[in-house]
């Protein structure tokens, strides 16, 4: 995977540990319980050789970790670390996109539901840090701060995206 | 970008339209008010030819319309479609990882923010359709009303994600 973003934008240098494709189909695979190299490889159907690659990607990212278990035949298991768990909400928000816009209602091959109750989750929506929710068309991206000057010279000369 | 995921599943066929790093980065900047090649070639660094492939495959999948202004040297405007801006809860899942994990409180180079209030808006967190919100562990994935047998079959041998 080529990393050629440097920008310092959080957007741009997530892309660098997750724009691969098979990266993100690598953690849905673990989320679901996946540990090993056969089970990433029945289950995404990605090339062994681009399969070790990514692990070893991953692992050096610090989305997975590699534990050594000795067993005959199979060497290793992978285990999503805290950053790479972190995904969780990525992915959920990838699934809401993908059902709604390449599937459509009752055509859902998957779906995001509540362990005990079995109801699937509500699109997600945002909030403010008591918990009061609004909606996407009111969030907008600013400089935060981390942001280089250059970044605020161009925020500052772009119009507040309208709707 | 190759296209080869084929699996029904929300996440691996979102990644065929998004999967390219560079394709979330021209979404990032349609949201921030980008129209012309120029724009998002001058902020995303991203090469001429390529961004000109990209934005093709874009108006194909139905993220961008192509809009010809006919004004001399700037022909097309780009802007994003309902299905386009339906990503932003995407982005917003990204930029949050990304701030998180890759620079970390108060080094965040970029800030989701209320528009009115200026206050940035909390981690997501997934709700019922009462709005009553929970855990992320909380959630699984399971098959949906559009999974095929042989899905329902993978996860019927999966046991629920423990943590």
């Amino acid at each position: 995977m080529s990393r050629s973003h440097n920008q310092p934008c959080p957007v741009a240098a997530s892309l660098n540990q997750l724009g691969d494709m098979w990266t993100l189909l690598i953690v849905r695979e673990a989320l679901n319980g996946a540990t090993r190299f056969g089970d990433f490889q029945r289950n995404t159907g990605i090339a062994k050789t681009m399969l070790s690659d990514r692990l070893d990607q991953m692992v050096r990212d610090g989305l997975l970790e590699r534990h050594d278990i000795g067993q005959r035949g199979v060497r290793h298991e992978y285990r999503l670390t805290r950053k790479g768990r972190a995904l969780v909400p990525v992915m959920a928000a990838i699934s809401q996109w993908g059902n709604a816009w390449l599937f459509g209602e009752g055509q859902e091959p998957i779906a995001l539901v509540h362990r005990e109750t079995g109801e699937p989750i509500a699109p997600l929506r945002p909030s403010d840090a008591q918990g009061q929710s609004f909606e996407w068309r009111d969030v907008r991206m600013v400089p935060g701060p981390g942001a280089a000057p250059a970044l605020k010279t161009r925020f500052a000369s772009i119009p507040p995206n309208q709707e």
